[in-house]
C-alpha cells in the first residue's frame, strides 16, 4: 500500500541551504548588461544606488559562483525550509502510468504567504535592514508579492508601503488583509499618493490601474524620500539567485528518491520561481546533460513563444534601465487570466538569455486545460495549487502521457510554487463553466511590439 | 542570531504514530454513555449502525488504549505528517519575555485542506470505503470540516454530499469552491433536497441555515439512502481519538527542546482540536503531574464556563441520541463571531467528562482579544492563524505575561491548530476597527437551558 501513496522526501535543517547558487559564474557567455535608457551605455552600480541597497546591487552583478546566506536570513528561512519533495503517485494512479514513468514535485506553498516569494522578500528586507533602511516601496499585481515582502518587513521591522493595481486590489481583497495583518500599508494604484497617480487618476478618474503604473509609482516614491529603497520580486538576477534555494533541496531529495529527472518543469512570468528551480541543475546542462528544461508560459502572455529578444523597459511607464530580455513589448496589456503573477511582458534577462543559448525549451498553455489539470491534481494529491502552478502541472501531465503512449522511461520534475486557497475565486468559476480561454491575435502582438525602443 | 530566531522541531517519517491513543483505557471512572431519546436507555453498536461504518462504531466504545492507525491512513497522513511543533522565539521576544517563560506551538495548519481536520477525515472516509460505503453525507458551518472531508474522499474514491449552513455559504464561496474542487457536492442548508430543508423552507423561505437544520439534513439524506453513510467532524469519541497523532508528536518534540510544559492550551468549540493536543498528556495528569490544561472558548459561546453538564442533543432539531456533555442548550444560537469551528452549543462528552473531574481548566475570550493576539503573532511568526486558534493564542501570551510579572519559570505550548488564508475578511473586520464583540446576557442562557430535556 505504501508504495501506491504520494511520497514525501523531507531533509532536516543540516541541509538548509548555507550558499544561494549564482549562475553568472558558469555562464558559457555572459549576459548582455542593462542599459540606461538616455545615454544607450550600460549602466552601473552607482545608477541603482538610489533604488536598492549596496548588497543586493553587488549581488546582481557578482560573478562569485556561491554567495553565503546570512545566518539571520538562514533563521527565518528555517520557519518552512527546506520544504518538501513528493513523488506524485496519487497523480501517477490517476493518469494510471507504468511505473517507468515518474512524476516529482517540489512544494514551496508551506511559507506563511503560500508561496515561494518569501526567498528573496526575506533576504531583500535583511539587507535593506543591514543598510538602515527604515522604509520600502513596492508594486504588487495579485498580491503575492506584496504579501510576502510585508511579512519580511516584518520580521525586521521594516515599514511598507504596497501599490497594488486597483483591479486586484478591489478582486482579492484577501491578499490586501494578508498584508495589513503583517503591518504593511498597501493602496489602491493608481494612488493619490504620487504624482504619477494624480496625473492618471486626472486623466481617467476610472483606471483600474497595470503593473506599470503601479511601478511608476513605487518608484517615484523611493525616489523622493531619502528613507525609502524599492523592491521586485522577479526579474533581476539577485532575485532569481535568491530562489535557488529551491533546486539546490530538490537536487538532494532527488538522490534520496534515487531518481534524476530527464524533464523539468516551471511555470514562468518574471521566471523567479522557474529560475529557482532550474538554476541549480544548469552545469549539469551546460556539461552535456540531456535534461529537458521546460518553462511554461500562459497563452494569453506567451513572452518566451511569440515574443522577441531585444532591449526593452521593464516597466510600462518606461522608467526603469533597459533590459535585454524577451518581451511582448512593455505596453503590452495581458490578457485578465487568473495567474496574475505570469502577466508580465518581459521574462527575466537571465532566463531570456538562457533561452536564447538554446538551454531552455518553452511551452505557452491556455488556462481551461491548465484548471483541468489541477482539478486532477487536488483530486489525486490534495493540495490545490495556485493558478500559476497548474500550467506547470499541465505540462507535466502532457509529458507524462506523452511518455506513457511512446514506451520510454520519464521522470518528471515541476515546481509547485504556491498553493490555491487564496485563489479559490478562479476554481469557482473554472468549476462553473465560464473559464475562458484568451489568445491575443498577432496584429495585437506586432502592434505592442513597435513600441519597444529599439525596434520603434 | 539562531537563539533569537524561532525553532522548529521536525520528526522525520519514522516518527509518525502507528496507532491513536485511546483515553477511554485510561479513566479513573468511565464515561457517562450515550442514551436514546425515546427509551432513555443506552445505545448500543446497533442503534449507531446505519449512521455509521461498524469499524467506527467499535472505536467509539472501544477500551483498548491504542488503537492501530491502518496502513492506507498512515500514506495519507504522511503527505502533511509529521506536522512542525517550533518554539515561538519571534512571539516571545515580542512580549519581551524573560528566558524562564517559553511558549511553544504545534501547526496543524500544514495539512492541504490548512487545518487539524483531516486527521479524522481521512480514517472515517477509510472505514467507509472498507465497509463497501460508495456515498457520504455530513454537514458544515464554516466549511472547514466540509473541505477536509471532500478531500479524504477524494483520496478514497467516495462521493460526498456536504450541507452547508446556508449564511456561511453565502460569505464563504472560497470554502464551498474548495469542496467542489476536491469532487464534492455542497449545497446550502436549508436545501430543497430533503424533507427537513424543504419544511423549513416553506415556512421561511429566507431561512440563513443553522448547523441543526444542516445535521438534520444529512442525517435524513443518510437515513433514506442505502449507499450513504454519516460523518461528524468533532464532538465523538472516535472523532477526538483520531486527533491524538497531534499531541503524541508534540511530545516526542518537546523531548528534542528538552522542555516540559507547565500549561497545555487549545481552543474548543466541539473539542476535537483541543482533545487531539492534550488528551496524550492526560496519563502524566492523572498521575499526578502539575501540568495545567485550559479549554479556551469563545465569550460568545460558553459552553464549559457558563453552560451546564447534563443530557442534551448534539443537534439543534433534536435527532441525535443525548450525550452526556456541558451544553448550553440545544437551541442556544451563538452570536456571529468569525471563529465559526467554536459555535457549538455543546462541548465533546469526553472534554466534558474531563472537566467534570477537575483535569481541566476552561476560559472564555472576546473576539477582539483573540485578534488583537493574532496580529502580534502573525507580525513575530509570520503565519497567519485561523479565527479559532486565536483564542488559544490569547491565553498563552496571557499566560505568558502573567509569568514575567510573577518571576515563576513556565513552559506553554498550544495548538495552532489552522491558518487563517481563507478567512483574511475577519482580519480586515478586525483591521479596520469594525470587530465586534458578543456576551450573551445571562437570561438568554437560561432561557435555552429550559430546552434541555433533563431539565424541562
Amino acid at each position: 500500500m505504501a508504495d501506491d501513496r504520494t511520497t514525501k522526501y523531507v531533509l532536516n535543517e543540516e541541509n538548509l541551504s548555507e550558499a544561494w547558487y549564482n549562475i553568472q559564474a558558469d555562464l558559457p557567455t555572459p549576459m548582455a548588461p542593462p542599459l540606461h535608457p538616455g545615454t544607450g551605455q550600460p549602466i552601473g552600480p552607482g545608477d541603482l544606488a538610489p533604488l536598492f541597497p549596496m548588497d543586493l546591487i553587488l549581488q546582481e552583478v557578482s560573478q562569485e559562483r556561491y554567495i553565503e546566506i546570512p545566518q539571520a536570513v538562514q533563521d527565518v528561512y528555517r520557519l518552512w525550509r527546506p520544504t518538501p519533495l513528493y513523488r506524485a503517485r496519487g497523480l501517477e494512479k490517476s493518469l494510471e502510468l507504468p511505473d517507468r514513468v515518474k512524476i516529482f514535485y517540489k512544494y514551496e506553498g508551506v511559507s506563511p504567504s503560500g508561496s515561494h516569494k518569501p526567498n528573496t522578500a526575506v533576504p531583500q528586507a535583511y539587507y535593506n535592514k543591514i543598510a538602515g533602511v527604515t522604509r520600502i516601496a513596492t508594486e504588487t499585481g495579485a498580491g503575492q508579492w506584496g504579501s510576502s515582502l510585508a511579512m519580511a518587513c516584518a520580521f525586521f521591522g521594516i515599514d511598507l508601503k504596497v501599490y497594488m493595481v486597483k483591479i486586484s486590489y478591489a478582486q482579492k481583497p484577501y491578499r490586501r488583509a494578508m498584508m495589513e495583518t503583517w503591518g504593511a500599508e498597501c493602496v489602491a494604484s493608481p494612488s493619490m499618493d504620487t504624482n504619477a497617480g494624480r496625473a492618471i487618476l486626472d486623466a481617467d478618474p476610472d483606471s483600474t490601474g497595470s503593473l506599470g503604473i503601479a511601478i511608476s509609482e513605487a518608484v517615484e516614491d523611493t525616489a523622493t524620500r531619502e528613507d525609502t529603497k524599492y523592491s521586485l520580486g522577479s526579474v533581476l538576477n539577485h532575485v532569481l539567485m535568491h530562489q535557488t534555494v529551491i533546486g539546490q533541496e530538490a537536487i538532494k531529495q532527488l538522490e534520496m528518491a534515487g531518481a534524476e529527472p530527464d524533464v523539468i518543469i516551471g511555470c514562468a512570468g518574471g521566471g523567479s520561481n522557474f529560475a529557482g528551480l532550474i538554476l541549480p541543475f544548469m552545469p549539469a546542462k551546460f556539461a552535456g546533460g540531456k535534461a529537458r528544461i521546460i518553462a511554461v508560459e500562459p497563452a494569453a502572455c506567451p513572452t518566451l513563444t511569440r515574443g522577441v529578444y531585444t532591449y526593452d523597459f521593464g516597466d510600462t511607464a518606461g522608467m526603469t534601465p533597459l533590459l535585454k530580455m524577451h518581451t511582448l513589448g512593455h505596453t503590452f496589456m495581458p490578457a485578465g487570466i487568473h495567474a496574475g503573477g505570469l502577466r508580465y511582458h518581459g521574462m527575466a534577462p537571465l532566463v531570456s538569455h538562457l533561452f536564447d543559448l538554446g538551454y531552455l525549451e518553452a511551452q505557452s498553455v491556455k488556462q481551461v486545460a491548465a484548471f483541468e489539470a489541477a482539478i486532477m491534481f487536488a483530486r489525486s494529491e490534495g493540495i490545490i495549487p495556485a493558478p500559476e502552478p497548474t500550467h506547470a502541472i499541465r505540462v507535466a501531465i502532457d509529458e507524462a502521457l506523452l511518455a506513457k503512449e511512446s514506451g520510454e522511461a520519464k521522470t518528471i520534475l515541476f515546481n509547485l510554487s504556491g498553493h490555491g486557497s487564496v485563489d479559490m475565486a478562479a476554481y469557482d468559476t473554472y468549476l462553473s463553466g465560464s473559464l475562458q480561454d484568451y489568445e491575443h491575435p498577432a496584429e495585437a502582438i506586432e502592434e505592442a511590439m513597435t513600441h519597444i525602443p529599439s525596434r520603434a
